[in-house]
C-alpha cells in the first residue's frame, strides 16, 4: 500500500488557548486541525474561499481526536496532515500533533466531512480538489 | 437626567474561557457583551436573527473593557446592559460586569455599533429597534 | 441493562460560536460538553472546582462528535450527558445534542478522562465523585 | 519626540475566528493583539513564559479596539504593536492591524497592564523588561 502524502503546518498555541490546567483547552485542537487543512489545500493550489464563493462548503460529520501527551502555551507544534479517503461527496483527514522540539507525538485525529450547498444538502466533490488530492 | 434603564443576565465562566493564569481570558468579556446585547434585545421583544435575515448586521466598530478585578472558573456573573445613545444608523451600548455572590463590580465597558447591509454600508436603524429602545 | 442516569442542560448558540457557513464552527460542541459535565457535577453536588483546589484535574484523553444536522445562532439546545464507565483512575462521557423546539437530535458525542495531579500523572478518582456517579 | 519602536508579526485569519455575518468575531482582534505582543516580547529576547514560572503575570487592566474595516477568512494581515509607556509596575501596549495585500488600516487598539503576583497584586516589572523596552 502506497504511503499517503502528508502536509506540515506549524502552529505555536497562543496565551488564549490555555486553560487554568496550565494546558491547552481540549477544544482548540480540532481549530488547529481545520488551521491544517486549510493550509494543506493552499499548498495544493486549491483556494477555499473561491470554493465557497460558489456556495460550496465542506461541512464536518465527525471528528475525534486522541490526546497523548498534554502540550503548553507558546510550544511549537507541527500538524500533519493527510488524505484518508476521498469519495463522491465525501473526503476524511487525519493528523497528528507533533511537539517541534522534542519530536513527541502529543495528538491524533481525523475528521469526515461532506461537500454541501448553502441549504446543506450534500454535492459533488468540487473538480479541483479532485484532481489535486488524487 | 433620567437614568437609563438596564437589563441583567447571568453568565457563568466556563472552562474553556479560563487561561494558564487561572482567570478569564480578556477577550472573553466581550463574547459576554455580546451575549448580554441578544437577550436585552429578546427582552424587548426584537429578534436579532429575523434582522439579519433582512440582511442588516449590527456591526461593531468601537469595543472596550476596563477589568477592575478578576473572574475564575464556575463564577456566576451578573452582565447589566443599557443603551448609551440611539441615533440615525448607529448605537452605543454601556456594560457592567458584577460578580453575583460578592456584588463586586469587576469589569465595565462600552460598545459602538452601525446598522450595515451585506456590503458593510451604512443603514437605517431597523424600525422594531428605535421603537423598542426610545 | 439497566440505562444510565442521564443530565439534561440548555445551552443557547452564541454569536461568536458561529462561522462564515452561518452555522456553528464544529470545535464548539466539545465546549458545550464540557459545561455540560461541570453542570452534571454540580447537579450531583460535585465541586470540580474543589477537586481542583486540591490540585486533582480531570484530564481529557479522546473525543468524539458526531454531527448530525447543523446548529444555529440562538437555537437552544438540550445537551444531554451520561456516565459511559467509571475505572479507578478513569471515566468516560456520552452526549446528545438535541434541538429543544424541533426536539431533532442534531449531535453526540464521547469523551474519555484521567485524573490527573498537577505533573499530568493518573491518580484515583476523587471519592466523592465515586460515591456520587455510582 | 522619538518615534516609538514598532514590530510587525502577521496572522493570517482563520476560520473558527469568523462569524455568521462572514467576518471576524471582533473578539478575536483582543487574542491577535495578544500573540503579537507575546511576539514582540521574544524579538526582545524576554521570554514571557519564564516570567510566568516565577508566578508574575502581566495582567489586563483595559482594552480597546476600533474597527476601521472588516476582516475575512484567509486574509493575511500585520499586527504593528508599540509600547505606549513604560511605568514602574505598569506598561501599555498601542496596536495597529493592517491588511497585507491592500496595507489598508483595518483597526487600531490599545491595553493597559499591570504586572502581578499569583495573588493579583502588583509587582515591579520584571528587571528583563525593563532593559529591553527602554
Amino acid at each position: 500500500m502506497k504511503k499517503p502524502e502528508v502536509y506540515d503546518w506549524d502552529i505555536r498555541v497562543r496565551y488564549s488557548e490555555t486553560d487554568q490546567m496550565g494546558v491547552t483547552y481540549y477544544a482548540n485542537y480540532f481549530v488547529w486541525f481545520e488551521v491544517a487543512r486549510t493550509e494543506y489545500f493552499r499548498s495544493k493550489g486549491v483556494d477555499y474561499t473561491e470554493i465557497e464563493k460558489r456556495k460550496i462548503f465542506l461541512a464536518v460529520v465527525d471528528a475525534q481526536c486522541k490526546y497523548l501527551a498534554p502540550t503548553r502555551y507558546d510550544d511549537l507544534l507541527t500538524v500533519r496532515t493527510w488524505i484518508g479517503r476521498l469519495g463522491k461527496t465525501s473526503m476524511t483527514f487525519g493528523y497528528e500533533i507533533i511537539e517541534k522540539k522534542s519530536q513527541k507525538r502529543i495528538a491524533q485525529g481525523n475528521s469526515s466531512h461532506v461537500f454541501v450547498n448553502e441549504k446543506i444538502e450534500p454535492v459533488r466533490i468540487p473538480e479541483e480538489v479532485t484532481r489535486s488530492f488524487s
